[in-house]
């Protein structure tokens, strides 16, 4: 528990007035008021402030955590991403987000330490809103399993992720438990990528021989069971190493029975999804043309049954969060969705799909306003159980008393139709073209400064800080005294 | 949404300070103000005011709210219920409580209204905490379903409870059928006591039969199979019918997985449990001589493997809410658990336990503080969840502003080991004697006022008000403009 | 074990010669040879024999027997099914059966004694093929379950049906339990009709009351949740008593995956299907017109995936049995299916079809000719597990060296469409009318003796006698010395 | 279906007279007539034969088939198996079986056919019962894959087994996908030894870094989450590949759960189990000095709940097929269970152990004398579903006209003390030692000539012969005409 802010009769900086109020477990009509960048009164009227924001009208909610956003990574020679810690974190921040957690990727045959310290430099001076590092663990050497890892740990970074897949971040079986070893030593989270590596490449080369090399067959050398295979396993694994995991962006159905199976067993999983399972299907990878490019991600889009039941888990609480698993690329470019790579062959097109922007209105429209969840299920999908599980709570995901002022002011009214110049990001198009949506986040606030509003950016690059993280954990101890 | 309090520049009429406030969502060290009775300020400072309670290492917690305790109910000619609404909210307060929601019971033949009236009469000028009905339909005549349902929904009494046993108030399967259908037309939240009828008759003459007329046969008489088989049952029929249930008092892992099962096929099935079922089992009945005739309930306790289960189920989402059902029998009376009757025969042992002063220190001790639950979970399920499902949110059941000031001061570090003399009700014995339990409720606060404190009364009877309640559902839409 | 027929040297009395034996376990080119009605001889050459049936392009396998079908059997004043013991075997052998076991129904008020005499007398002198009864309990009184029950057991009837819905026999869950008391008891066999009396009246009021009169209201008012339920209570009274079970015509997914469901937890639940749930569906009681009304029987036929489920559950061991559950109504007829009262409302639609005769025609051409099934299967479900559930075996069910010669003899390529004048029972219409099936018998057989051949009877009425039966379970003990 | 034989009037060569027959359907008071190896007459008399064999008091059943037996295959240099083709086929004939299927093992960067050719060389002129070849594939190159298997396959090799573990055999995920394919395309069986090869790895070299280094050790490496993760990774990938498969030696709850579940979801998945997952525990590894290292196989034995889940699958239809998976070892011998690498560590001791002469009198006496299972289970599971599934059927694995006479004559009441003298084979112990049976095989019969009675030998080695097999399925057409 931080300690309460001494001095408080001091008066407040801030004070949004006449909105409504939404945490994870209430909603409530009342001001807030903001000293120091936090959170510090709650109430029917919380007295004279410097400045005065008019809520009447707007929702105030926790500003959205996404805790699966790639910023900068690392593709391989020649290849970039669209985006950047700054027109990433712009984009975040135009879609109501005030945190994001990014990745640090080691290359094999690179240290973690140097890995972290690398996309620190990419991010210095960089991000609108505040951010974090998970570690993305490729190569597991002694040295990075008994050191690196631990004093990463210490220093902030309590989250691993590890590959089922991939060519350049698969990690064998027993890495994986190696990983998860050290994970239960340190207390740290692991996230995994839960899609069964030698699966895909059966399944691409068949489809290859065929000569299906169009964009849908993406979708087709990644059935449903190869997520499956993988999760089970990953879940196996974990319950030998004796570790809480987090399945990150569940697709479907296949999944999901095995993470609910497992937990009626008493194991610990924790389940991530995203907004392409709620709005696309493996059809929008089997336009015409190049088209289908634009949606290819891992895993891919499902059916309308797979979407069901995603819905039914973010209702129903076998999801934790939601995130965007924001991963931009170009769609017109040489080395993008399209470039003569790609165009020969559905294994060359970038994996990956931005959403950073465009996550909570979707969530929001589709969840909320259409009844499927409650406005308090949002906020803990969209922003506290981020900040619980990655260690950032207290001080992020909630509206609360000693809390930054992370703070997204919604219009829960406004119709939007979500176009590509309101994603604010590198990609040049967004896979939710056109989906009208209800409800929009109009101003957006990082320690109780405004850093998005009415559509631009109104804060200098590198106002977001970097956050070190806690070791935590769903089942925390009360705190008192 | 409540309009928020106007003129709110009043000074407070009370200020807790230093203490750390807990909802369902968030743990926060702040101040809460009071004025009017209810809550208007949280924060760092929340100012002058009149009375100051000094929070200083105890837990602000929403007061509980026991929705499932029977009150001066009727038993039969000359059968009186150990607890009235005077000693039964007494030891409501003291257990930590600040609402609890009792049982008008229709006798057969008579009419609903007339009920209602009649537990009024019995409430009046009585209760120390606030309290409301739910219904007991057994007898759904044309005019209870018709006129009377209809009308008492509206006029704040939008629960019903059904029994699938017991002589006087089992339903038919039409019956339930009836009454689930005005619950869906009148969006009313229908209780189900799921036990069958017909396997416990056929039970009980067998046991009977073979001399087995001691306390344990109760339990034995009653296996899970008898109430998996009837939680399917009203699941099945609540599906026919198109409507959600509450079904209560779960006791074991065989309804749960009815519970479970039910969930993954999108039927919205909630469900409450009760300390019984976590710290007692099975074999407390057959203790010796009469003794066992104390822990005499329905549905039984169980065993281990079965107190596993509900843990689980407490921590995982399984149940929505944890209720005493309180029940209070005097032991040594004639017309207690060892009159005559009683000691004949365990068919004649009136079933049900005291434990509305217990729920809250055992489930905050064994669940919190032994890290099975999370100090969030305690809340939401000890009060939050009760307001929202039975229609008193967001009045009652979080620390929120706008709220009625309806709060338990908590030493999350005080070890009390449980005693009658403790429970301060009606009761000549508690089934939890003996219990030792970290954390216990120090003072209880109704609508900003001190009710209970350091172990003794401090209002007068009737000070607790009634309760008109709205239709409600865990699914509300957002709140805002 | 019987003992082996002595003084073998005997010349035969028939050779069936160079056909295709198949048993529950093998498939074999032999002759079979016969002697006073029995088995006796399977070869490479069995000898001389007075007369040689030629066999060759032939299947020779066990007779059908059908442990489900309604004769002659009470349905209230003035109605009559369409068929008696005569024209009942006559159609049975027409369809390849050599033994039905039909029901002896007590009326309410009734002795069962009585009712059984009754349909003796109703038999006696008709039959073609052999029969035996099962006993339909409806008023279960002291003198029934004590006295009755038990000594008809001990004179061959040791198999009981219970109804868990209809006016004139539902049981209640008390009565339920008290049958499968004394069937734990005698080692009788529970037969269980698992659909819901009350959900069905609820659904069929609703229906009512909305004007939906029509046949297709009768699949309506019975969806699938209600069979659900009621074989989800059978499971469990059976499990609180101590007993197997059999549930007879099983139609869908929900209730297989009860009765699946029960098996994993270690009960034993014997399930039975039937043709109209693999080649009919709810949408057949839609038909235009009075049309639907020729399909209405219960459970009402369901849909594509519910026919899958059936189909996967024959070849995978959930069914042990296939029976017709024929329960002949005539169409055209003022106490028929479209009488006035049967056209006014479906409620009133006399529930039952025929398929004594069309039963095994499906099953083979259906399962066998298109692969979803083994020869062997076909064999196990319409006339080995039969006889081994109920009794009969070893005398009946197999081709074995000491069991009656009941066989009938397959030309497994002969292509015929269904039609009525196949079918040679007493209703005006078949369900099945058009279907067309591979695979047909041309030649029945029973105790040595040919019943029906090329397309008539053969032998005279009343040839067929009646089979009392042992009690019996899968699990018998290895037999030998 | 092979022709019948011809000219069938000439005398029998062989004439078993007063027996019980079973079969995987029936039982049958009746002799058997054998003429040219093969079963030609069952009857009540099956009239003249050279010579006569009096089974008053016995049964006579079909020789068991053992698809699961090791013999002298390699094992690394210098390492011998305790039983080469001689002495493990005179321990098969004195446990009652008739066939074994042996295993032709690729060594890794050897060509199948050379192994195949190296197995024929080692078995030549040895053998005293019928046998087959599985072939182990441990390096699929593009020229096993695409020459070396779709020849041998049809030479008579339609089953393959894959080893998700050992480090000699294990194949990636991507390899048993490639192998799974070419099953695919030539129908084969691919018979899979799940267990996770790293999982493995990372618990034994954990509990060799905790000095855990005794036998018990080989369990806990091994809990049944590895076998479960490769159960459900197994099925998975033979989803992907479009292809039924065998799960081999099935230890105990946790993988039936993934079996049970993947059936039904229609998956064809057949599963066999062995006799030390029912009479054998991991407390058996676990007893003092190194005699636990006579209980070291993989999987290891389990406990008692397992015990039971595999009891229950054996007689609710999950498993096909009893093996022993025989693997012998010497237990005091330099090479063997206690040589000095075998002390040093657990994972040193060679996995496996003798069984082929135990296992069908352990499975009759604990299953068809115990009421576990019927005698007609028993018949399927230890031969008629072997020759089934392995392309022997209907020659072998059934007493039928026209199948090999290959059979076992049992004394069903014979009281047995199983001792290592009565194992017959090669290893010094049998981990059955002191085991209470009854039920005994008093004589062993293969194709008509008697290989084994009164306890020893009575035909030359070399008696034995190769069977080629076809591919076949548990789907197999009607055969007739």
């Amino acid at each position: 528990m931080r300690p309460a802010v001494t001095g408080s009769s001091a008066p407040l900086d801030l004070a949004i007035r006449g909105g409504t109020v939404a945490t994870a477990a209430d909603t409530m009509r009342c001001d807030v008021g903001v000293r120091d960048g936090r959170i510090v009164a709650l109430g029917d009227d919380v007295g004279p402030a410097a400045r005065t924001i008019d809520a009447a009208g707007l929702l105030v909610l926790p500003g959205g955590i996404d805790s699966h956003v790639h910023l900068d990574q690392f593709q391989g020679e020649g290849i970039a991403m669209a985006d950047g810690f700054r027109s990433g974190t712009v984009s975040a921040a135009a879609g109501g987000n005030t945190t994001v957690i990014a990745f640090a990727l080691q290359r094999r045959g690179e240290s973690l330490r140097a890995a972290v310290a690398d996309y620190h430099a990419k991010a210095r001076g960089e991000a609108l809103v505040d951010y974090g590092f998970h570690l993305i663990v490729t190569d597991p050497t002694p040295g990075v399993l008994g050191q690196e890892l631990p004093a990463l740990v210490k220093d902030g970074y309590p989250s691993f992720k590890v590959f089922m897949t991939y060519d350049d971040m698969v990690l064998t079986d027993r890495q994986l438990l190696d990983v998860f070893d050290v994970a239960r030593r340190e207390n740290a989270l692991v996230m995994v990528h839960a899609e069964g590596f030698d699966s895909i490449r059966f399944m691409a080369d068949r489809l290859e021989a065929e000569g299906r090399t169009e964009p849908a067959s993406h979708a087709a050398s990644r059935p449903e069971v190869v997520e499956r295979e993988a999760t089970h396993r990953a879940i196996a694994l974990a319950e030998l190493a004796g570790i809480p995991i987090m399945v990150v962006h569940v697709s479907g159905r296949e999944a999901i029975e095995q993470i609910e199976w497992a937990r009626r067993r008493g194991l610990t999983v924790h389940a991530e999804t995203c907004p392409q399972y709620l709005v696309l299907t493996a059809a929008d990878l089997d336009r015409p043309g190049t088209e289908g490019a634009k949606f290819v991600c891992s895993p891919p889009p499902r059916d309308a049954e797979s979407q069901a039941a995603v819905w039914r888990g973010l209702a129903g609480g076998t999801f934790q969060t939601f995130s965007s698993d924001h991963c931009p690329f170009r769609y017109d470019d040489a080395a993008g969705k399209t470039g003569p790579k790609a165009r020969a062959s559905f294994r060359a097109v970038p994996n990956g799909i931005p959403g950073v922007a465009a996550r909570l209105p979707i969530l929001f429209s589709e969840g909320v306003v259409k009844g499927r969840i409650t406005l308090q299920d949002f906020v803990a999908l969209t922003a506290t159980n981020h900040a619980k599980l990655y260690g950032l709570y207290p001080r992020k995901g909630s509206i609360a008393i000693g809390a930054d002022a992370d703070i997204a002011l919604w219009d829960p009214e406004r119709r939007v139709t979500i176009t590509q110049d309101l994603m604010h990001h590198g990609s040049d198009y967004t896979p939710y073209e056109g989906l009208e949506v209800t409800g929009w986040p109009v101003t957006t606030m990082v320690r109780g400064r405004v850093v998005f509003d009415g559509g631009r950016v109104v804060a200098e690059a590198g106002y977001g800080a970097f956050l070190p993280r806690e070791t935590s954990g769903r089942r925390a101890s009360p705190e008192a005294g």
